[in-house]
Order: C-alpha cells, then sequence, then structure tokens
C-alpha cells in the first residue's frame, strides 16, 4: 500500500505532519512525499522545508493521497487549474482512500472531485466548497464515499486515526494513539468558532485569512 | 526572540512539528532547525525529511529550545555524550526556556539539566529519567523552573499552545488555538496507559521500545 502526501510550496507542516504520523504507522505501508519537482519544499512561514522524495509523474497509483492546506497564497495558484490538480485528478482514479485536511479539500473541489459531495475544510475557509459543488459539513473529519477531509490544520491527526481504524482495525489504530500519546489536553478551549471568544472569532473572520 | 528546534537522525516527526506549528505563530520570533550538519535530517520510519537550516556551531543563543524525541536507536546514541549534549548546556546557559517532548526529555537528562526538577517523557520511557536524577511526573506538560517537558509525540502540541500563552499571553494562544482549529476529537479514547485497553498496554510495555 502507497500513502502518497501532496507538497507545495506554503502548504501547512503540520496539515501534512499529523496524517503523517499516524497513517505511516500503517504496518506494510509505503509513504512518500511528492510534489511537482523532488526536493525541499518550503512551508507557509518560509522557516521550515520538508522534502518531497519524487515528483508528481513518478508517483502513479497511490492506494491513498493526502492534500494538506495552506494559507489563499498557497493554494490560489492552484485552483485555476495545472500539475497539482491534474495529478489530482489522475491518481483519484485509482485510489481506495482520497483526503484532505484544511484548504487542502479546495484543492480537491477545483480538480472536481467533491462535487455532490458532503466535505469540510478550515472554519473560515468552509464555504468556498460550494464553489466546487460540494456541501461544505461542519464538522471535524467528513467521510463521504472515498473522500475524506477534515478541517483546519490540527484535525489531521483525528483523520489519520480514524482511516487507521478503517485500514487496519481498531486495536491497532488504539495502539498507534497510545505510541503517540494522544491524549489531547489543550491548555485553553478555543479550538472552534463555536467555543472561542466570539469576539476573536470575528476578529479573525475580518482579517479573512484562513492560516493553512 | 530565536527558537531552535533541534534535529537529529531518526528523530519523531510530530515531536517537531506540534511545538513548531504552535510557537512560530509567536510574533516576532525566528524560529530555526539546527543540527549536526545543515541540510535534511531524516526521521524515524526513514521516509521523511526535514530541513536543519543552520549547524550546532551557527546558533549560539536561542531564547527557546525544542528537543523532540525518538526511539531508543535514535536517542540513544547521543546519550553517552557529544556534540548534541554539548550544546545543550551551552545554549541553556542563556536560554529563557529549555523544552523537550517526548524523550527529547532524556537528551536534557543526559545533558545535566534536569537534575533534582520534575519532568516528563513518553510513558514508556518515563521511569529512565530517575538516572538523571529528575523526578519522574506522568504529566502531559510539566513546568519546572524555565524547564518545559512534554509526555508522548502529540503532547508538544500542548505544550507549545501552553508556553505561546506564558510568552505572548492568553488571547494570541487561543488565537493560534482557534486558527489551527485543534478541537481534538480523537475517535478512540486510548491516548494514554491509564485509558487504553489495559492488555494494550501490556502488550507494548512487554515490547520495550517507545516510538518516538
Amino acid at each position: 500500500m502507497q500513502i502518497a502526501i501532496l507538497l507545495y510550496d506554503r502548504f501547512t507542516a503540520l496539515d501534512a505532519v499529523g496524517p503523517y504520523e499516524t497513517l505511516s504507522r500503517l504496518p506494510g505501508a509505503e509513504t512518500v512525499f511528492v510534489a511537482e519537482r523532488p526536493g525541499p519544499v518550503r512551508n507557509d512561514s518560509g522557516s521550515l522545508g520538508l522534502v518531497a522524495e519524487k515528483s508528481l509523474a513518478e508517483v502513479v497509483s497511490p492506494d491513498i493521497v493526502v492534500v494538506p492546506g495552506g494559507p489563499p497564497e498557497a493554494v490560489g495558484p492552484h485552483l485555476k487549474g495545472g500539475p497539482v490538480l491534474d495529478w489530482l485528478r489522475t491518481v483519484d482514479v485509482m485510489t481506495t482512500w482520497t483526503t484532505s485536511v484544511c484548504t487542502g479539500s479546495l484543492l480537491l473541489g477545483a480538480a472536481g472531485l467533491l462535487n455532490g459531495r458532503r466535505a469540510t475544510s478550515h472554519w473560515l475557509a468552509l464555504d468556498e466548497l460550494r464553489g466546487f459543488g460540494a456541501t461544505p459539513t461542519a464538522e471535524r473529519v467528513v467521510v463521504d464515499h472515498k473522500y475524506v477531509t477534515a478541517a483546519g490544520v490540527s484535525s489531521g491527526i483525528d483523520m489519520g486515526l480514524a482511516l487507521l481504524g478503517e485500514i487496519a482495525g481498531d486495536r491497532h489504530a488504539e495502539s498507534v494513539q497510545l505510541l503517540m500519546e494522544y491524549d489531547p489536553q489543550p491548555p485553553y478551549d478555543a479550538g472552534s468558532p463555536h467555543k472561542a471568544p466570539a469576539d476573536l472569532v470575528e476578529h479573525l473572520r475580518a482579517r479573512g485569512v484562513p492560516q493553512g
């Protein structure tokens, strides 16, 4: 089984590494980071470089595709078409699971893969899914057929564990959760627009820039 | 303010990227990945390469140091001494915060920095802290003076948010949590040895290899 994690300039690091840390612990799976060109790919803040091992052309039939998100300047350039969308359309024909974290779902949408499907995204970008024929769904992980979309940044960890359970069984997913000591205890309760202080939510909405 | 995240061969990726994704959003902070030699550093499974921008010699007075963990074959070679421990001892003199995730605390311990302090680590490695004069403390994030140690792998996200709040205030930490949509909803409740099925805990203890 091959798991391909897409990288592109200014992606959000945790969007990619959250699912990586869970899914790469699937027994017998090969995980590969893939980008237009092999080599280091810079994240949104520019201070992190993650190495793409293979070019898009070298990864032709992954079983699972993971598409991380990024801020508008990262995702925007790909939405009109180009090699990234072409690749997503091509590999999706053969995947068992096509997944995204955060605004990565906009790329799946732009590739035409979410038409008529329920999907999620970063809370600040959720409504944009409508433009691709998807039904925006404010849940942390949304599964519709083989399309699994996760909400903002950190939700890729929950998605990865859920997918692990689906593929390798509850026992394996639980052992990965225990080895990752994923017993979250955030020091604040501000992780969703329904829980965070209302004025903070409004402030970020007014700024209007989804961060990853 | 400079935040230095240490990389070394076979580190665990999420140990480094969890704190990175939170702490790098500190206003005005520069975040730098540092290793014995600049260039890509491979993680524990070998399929992820994260770029170290600078060598240890180039990072002489970071304000915050983050030490990720890794499995025994990653951490072990450094415990007896060498450039990594030398660097930790040197920069610690000037840091405001010296932190670790997972078995990264064993490196802090081996450097002599946790003597007489409360500290935590991956649940499978917690008792090893005693050998460095520390008091093993089974909490997710342990703060003792300027030494902040976090439990296994995913706990670095909680540590990063707690530290953000400490440094930049609750409001800023909450805005980062909201932008990261960190509203965890693990599909299982198996993230700590007190919550996971007892036979699974025993099985992993018997195997005896902390994963990251």
